[in-house]
């Protein structure tokens, strides 16, 4: 029997049933009435998410359509910018930057920890000049989560934009663009937003928006000057992901109905769980407390068959992410993003322990840390309470 | 009582049950083993209906994506392109060229009319620098079908790339991209092909593929090397629209079902039914005979108020599209493409004919059509036979 998968990669994430039936319903004309009330509504509930009072357009593409749309919109040829790396993520705004012809200078922080803001502030200080710093939220490839408000007090003296990669990290774990000074915030559809894939998400501040006007970088699809003047008609400017638009939307009155400080408690205690069951199990994190993501766990084992591993537990339904880049076959991780609940970490953490032949160790951690979880602050149900 | 719209507007097109059903099965892993084979037999089934032999990749994206990564991958700045433009689409190719700072020659034809391939010839003659010509198989902006084997046959002598959009056509017009020497096809999912928009298929030539490598315009998501480095290891670089991937999957089990051939006359018959149907009501079509699109037609009545009119019949559950561009508040439009059926064209026509109060007339004419086909054919299901 072809069961449904246990989809514990980092995005994309299960999309709920009733978030799936949103997307199928029948196909409607996208310059009708009913799609641009679906857009502008979807775009102003997204606010709540990003907590910004600023500008959010949709793009039909990945994640990286967004990153794309920040460089190719934001920063001239031969503008010097600051990357932040470590992963593979903040690699690739170093790999846009380098295609649209911008200096690039990288700060390189270890794949597996944060970066320090104060040598983001030291850097700035250096090189006043800087047009931007492209920073990654979570970085997916090592399930670290960034300290973004420090990296925004850091840029907060400097000309220099913050741009952010917050593709897996937007609705699962607090994102303050607007308090913590962040220019420029990418998303997509299927991370914490429990959608398929397939809409991209921006959202810029003022400082950003009049950037934009000043850029020559060549750009079309992604030339948000385009969609800006569009959205005043309340209308996409190309033909939009129209499904996806309708998935995102009844996905946000899932995370509206839970409320964003209980969806951030949640990851938090998700984290928590698989980080207990992976000790109980004796297998290394790859990233400390510090730095542990709310969306994504990396373990690094002491085994060497890491793909062997994965392809073992997707047999038995738990389907895994392996490493990226230099990562690649040393690390398998574990989302836990979304539509992700205690029970889908405890499958997870006995699938695993059943493959290492550790039965019931892993849960038993789990479930205590669950448990503990309930004692102070109720149920799931509760906590909203 | 809300009831499923009549979606005759030139896309996106009515999705059918089976499709959308596929495409909100449960979500997968873009990089598992289910995923990979999903993507790579799409994109091999899809060269049955480029009718080609060439590599085709898919995008996360609208049409215009495809649009843009034939510019942005194959014309560096300062080339000369020649431009072929009788409609909002053929304006879109200029824009998109002079966006990525290419010198763009502009070949206009009249709206409502095809251009003329021995214009093409002579141009290429007095311009044999020209590193592409930009063609519009479709303009659905007018409900033109240009003649792309005879611009095929005008630019064989020459070595600039002929690129084409193919959006509004492929899948429900003959197109025999290899046939004809076409180097580039541009299409979406959401238009012949029958699923929700949201991916873009482009597909060229060796000889394309290999200006590729020598283009310099700044290029990341839409960098069809990246695509093509990534196609090897049969994956995608960037999470990709899996449900619209499935969709399209279904979509391809009923055109390769119905047949090709079939699927072609069926929308030749949709067409003169709609054409008929629009004559018997003395509407004056905008396009003759000889331009006429097999999916989507134009009507450029005698009354003023068009948004009117179009309003009118949305109420009755009729979705029609208006015009573009200059032809914006003089025609509207009924697209007739993918999952359409005689019967469709009928209720179409029979909303019309009611709001200009002329019961039954422009019905009769069509059913005439119709009928005159059965006696030559067979119903469509004895077409297959």
């Amino acid at each position: 029997m072809a069961f449904d998968q246990q989809l514990r990669i980092p995005g994309p994430t299960p999309v709920p049933h009733r978030v799936a039936a949103a997307g199928a319903q029948p196909m409607i004309n996208h310059r009708g009435p009913v799609f641009k009330q679906l857009m502008i509504t979807v775009l102003e509930r997204l606010k709540n998410v990003f907590q910004t009072k600023n500008t959010i357009l949709a793009l039909t593409g990945s994640g990286t359509a967004a990153m794309e749309a920040s460089v190719a919109n934001l920063i001239n040829p031969h503008d010097e910018v600051l990357v932040l790396a470590g992963g593979v993520f903040g690699q690739r705004w170093a790999k846009i930057c380098r295609a649209f012809q911008s200096q690039v200078h990288v700060l390189e922080y270890p794949w597996g920890e944060g970066v320090d803001p104060q040598q983001v502030a030291d850097f700035l200080r250096r090189h006043p000049q800087t047009a931007a710093v492209f920073a990654t939220h979570n970085e997916s490839s090592t399930g670290v989560l960034n300290d973004l408000a420090g990296i925004g007090a850091a840029a907060a003296d400097f000309d220099a934009l913050l741009i952010v990669d917050a593709v897996s990290s937007l609705g699962g774990a607090d994102l303050k663009m607007d308090q913590w000074g962040i220019d420029v915030v990418c998303t997509a559809s299927q991370k914490c937003l429990m959608a398929p894939p397939g809409l991209a998400f921006i959202s810029f501040s003022q400082r950003a928006e009049q950037r934009m006007m000043e850029v020559s970088s060549p750009r079309f699809y992604l030339d948000l000057r385009i969609y800006m003047e569009w959205l005043a008609k309340h209308e996409p400017p190309f033909t939009p992901n129209i499904a996806c638009f309708r998935a995102v939307a009844e996905a946000l009155s899932m995370i509206e109905a839970e409320g964003l400080e209980q969806v951030f408690a949640r990851h938090l205690l998700l984290r928590d769980m698989i980080r207990a069951g992976l000790r109980a199990l004796n297998l290394p994190l790859l990233v400390d407390e510090k730095w542990a993501s709310p969306t994504v766990t990396a373990v690094k084992p002491d085994f060497s068959d890491i793909g062997g591993f994965v392809a073992d537990l997707r047999a038995c339904g738990v389907e895994l992410a392996g490493g990226q880049g230099p990562l690649s076959g040393k690390i398998f991780r574990i989302g836990h993003m979304g539509y992700a609940s205690p029970l889908d970490m405890l499958v997870t953490l006995a699938a695993i322990e059943s493959k290492l032949g550790c039965y019931g160790r892993a849960a038993a951690a789990a479930e205590q840390v669950w448990s503990e979880a309930q004692q102070a602050h109720g149920t799931l149900a509760e906590w909203r309470a």
